[in-house]
């Protein structure tokens, strides 16, 4: 712990990921003072019809 | 913020899930009066494998 | 199933809470058709220092 | 309720979990005492590129 | 991983969420194969007023 | 979106939160290029009798 759950539409590229995952956990160490090895990070990437904003999918707003 | 996660099984058309996100929102600003653009929602989809009660996958209930 | 976790913050009054997830499974049977004993929800309260959007915390939003 | 969530690699066979689903229930009735037909489980699967300790993704730790 | 989230309701003593823990470890170690130190689990407990099945709070319920 | 969830022990000041939540946003925009407007971030706190590793309660760990 930290446990990070990270839910974003997918389309991101593998080294998108990897420097997110760097670079959130360096965050996280610098600012609420865990050590590097604590922090668990699960990414979830949804369809663009499975997320929601002001009642309408995301696939359909403007 | 609110901030809203449903699971369900996979199978749902495009229309329901349009339809679902829609009056859900519509239910929350009623209810507990925020504005709609705040509402957040996120579908996940399970697999009748991935599912479980009373002990059983949801493949197997009857 | 469906699951439903709601995340809000908190102070809303029991008789809200009652409304809505009363509101919320009507809803859901509708536009998903699933029966209503099926539906679950969990409402998880949130103090205003712990949701944060556009990388500020919501007590310090204007 | 109990509500588990359980999110692990993706690649164990529908054998485990089925087991899994099975003996966890029966864990929880055992330790929490609560109904076995109260208990829901969701299952979620990582891809090795989703799930990241210490700065790294999962598909590059050692 | 894996990551495990129990919701349960408030009200278990210390001595049972230990009981669960440690066992609820044993059985994923035993059928999905994982180490033991790899087990995270996160308990959450929820209040009678916040949770709802079949469209009614939980503390209404018969 | 992204929505990010951080599970992590209570205890953190308001200040931490503050600076974690600042830093957390800039690191997504930058690296999975989104708006800042779009990152939201729910804290979730837990008590060390409510959290887990290796089959014993965080409180109990050496």
């Amino acid at each position: 712990m930290p446990i990070v759950q990270i839910e974003m539409l997918s389309g991101r590229t593998l080294e998108q990921k990897r420097e997110m995952v760097k670079e959130v956990t360096e965050t996280l160490v610098k600012t609420i003072k865990c050590r590097p090895e604590a922090v668990k990070i699960i990414i979830r990437e949804m369809e663009k019809q499975n997320y929601a904003e002001n009642g309408k999918l995301y696939m359909e707003l403007p």
